[in-house]
């Protein structure tokens, strides 16, 4: 145990997990919050409610394919999504530098808007909190989202079973590179832009096609690598996933190679992992490349009964690795 | 319009009303957030649910009776109670300052824990971020509840009527004067503590007696003088309160004397204002004296059909003077 906080504590690799399972669970465990989905379900008045939390820390604030306000917004509507739930309304919590340009604030605020349009969703309340100059960076956003699960719809990481098929609906790390290459201290000159985007849409033609979902997982801070070990994790199957097959972006794999960054483990913020039994995948699959997000989608791999718990993947070279969960965080305030 | 944002952008004050209004409103402006209480209503699958949100800045973290974590559970607590709701989920997103010592942190989150359990509610679902040493100020959480709102219970500022009379339900400023004087920059010795604490089960009380309850209100940052101006313009009714009746620790009233702060002004976390027909009033009051934190409940004034939109008090030498909104804050981050 840390005696205190570090960057890590707050990545979605192994020290965050532990902090979650040695410091959170004993003061909070209770059903709802046990199986540490991307947000929670409960009843309330015999309807299903979905339910999730994100604050948004991002620096910077603007990004090329986006800012801090579509990201709080599309966050965590794919999150409320990812539970298998329409998502209807928005909470928004704002606290701002003391001396935050108005015009920016402006300029993230409707950016807010047209998130909350494009995914039909609505701001119901909020509340903005100012601390003094150097108490803060600039501008962090909270969003809380609540949607209703349709009848018969159960997702999460512990459904996965053997013989399902994992379909990612995109490139890889688009995000992370398009912050990264934003960073004062690199003078980075490149097309890249952040995926953020609102997947609720995409949740829902995937659930037209069964209602037999096993898992939808949005593979934000973290990665593909460290959403596919929680996975692992909870359900106690292993996954295969196919390198080959792990669609990435040219220049994104170009920039990670330069500067040794693994993609698996970079975060992505308008993609999606679904785990369907394979009876199911080809039309799934071909429901979600309809998607206005998910034309690059495919198959990247399998859930399997062998190496329960444990990701591995088929290198492009013939060999295999284990994909482990990270430590700690390639990249610190990507979300 | 400031062309940057003011600590007074995040006060009770003026300056946020104006920022609501000009800024927020013209973007998000709904039925739900429409009517600016302190938290959102609205229907889902046929359940009248109540949700607040709200983020903790105070500073510093722990304070005499209280400390941030107990802080953000008893503000979001209350402020789905004021709806007139049942507060059962609760939502919390961290935001921790690299370095901030782990000891401090279970500290605040036993605190939490402990809050949780005395106002009878959960957490569902939670995230934690991290960011650099120097980007935020120890800790900051956000909290956002979620409640159910009984039938036939239609609480809100806007059903102030004439006639009615205005219950508070204890001591006013005791929270703004427990943080003040731990500020390093003060060297106060002195007994006050903060009255956070949870007022659902007060609510309930109240409910039992008349469902015909008008207005509940907490008058946090801002204090009982912006709640009852905010209740005054939802309404367009005036409010008249008597200064006599206005229940004010001594030392409490001493602190603020000798420093030249208005106590109706600065917030209170355990006190409400509830806004009956007189007809109630005398039940509803002796409901409240019954509960733990309502012992020095007492009606402090009458909502009126004169000079609509404002509030009067009737001072303690017999005259009147306008209570008028602040337009900035008296204490930043004092929650």
């Amino acid at each position: 145990m840390h005696d205190k906080i570090y960057l890590d504590h707050g990545s979605g690799g192994m020290i965050a997990h532990q902090f979650t399972e040695q410091v959170l669970m004993p003061l909070f465990k209770n059903p709802m919050l046990a199986p540490l989905n991307d947000g929670a379900v409960f009843e309330l008045a015999g309807a299903r409610l979905a339910v999730s939390t994100d604050s948004f820390v991002v620096d910077p604030v603007f990004f090329p394919g986006g800012d801090i306000g579509d990201l709080a917004v599309n966050g965590t509507v794919n999150d409320v999504a990812m539970c298998g739930a329409i998502p209807h309304y928005l909470s928004m919590g704002l606290i701002l530098e003391e001396g935050f340009p108005m015009d920016d604030l402006k300029r993230i605020l409707k950016s807010v808007r047209k998130a909350l349009d494009q995914a039909g969703v609505q701001l119901i309340t909020g509340d903005t909190k100012v601390v003094p100059k150097g108490a803060a960076d600039k501008i962090y956003i909270n969003t809380t989202g609540i949607g209703l699960i349709p009848a018969g719809v159960t997702v999460g990481g512990e459904k996965a079973r053997p013989g399902d098929k994992i379909i990612l609906s995109g490139t890889i790390a688009d995000h992370s590179i398009a912050v990264l290459t934003q960073r004062q201290e690199l003078g980075f000159n490149c097309s890249v832009t952040s995926d953020t985007a609102p997947l609720n849409a995409m949740v829902q033609s995937i659930l037209k096609i069964t209602s037999d979902v096993h898992v939808l997982r949005d593979p934000t801070r973290g990665g593909v690598g460290t959403a596919l070990n929680e996975i692992a994790r909870q359900s106690g199957c292993g996954m295969v996933i196919m390198e080959d097959s792990l669609p990435i972006a040219k220049e994104v794999a170009g920039i990670c190679e330069l500067l040794g960054f693994d993609p698996l483990y970079l975060a992505n913020e308008g993609k999606l992992l679904c785990i369907v039994p394979a009876g199911f995948a080809d039309d799934v699959l071909a429901a979600m490349c309809q998607d206005p997000y998910g034309a690059q989608a495919c198959i990247i791999g399998d859930v399997v009964r062998d190496h329960p718990g444990r990701v591995v993947m088929q290198t492009r070279i013939g060999g295999k690795r284990i994909v482990d969960m990270l430590v700690g965080e390639q990249l610190p305030r990507i979300c």
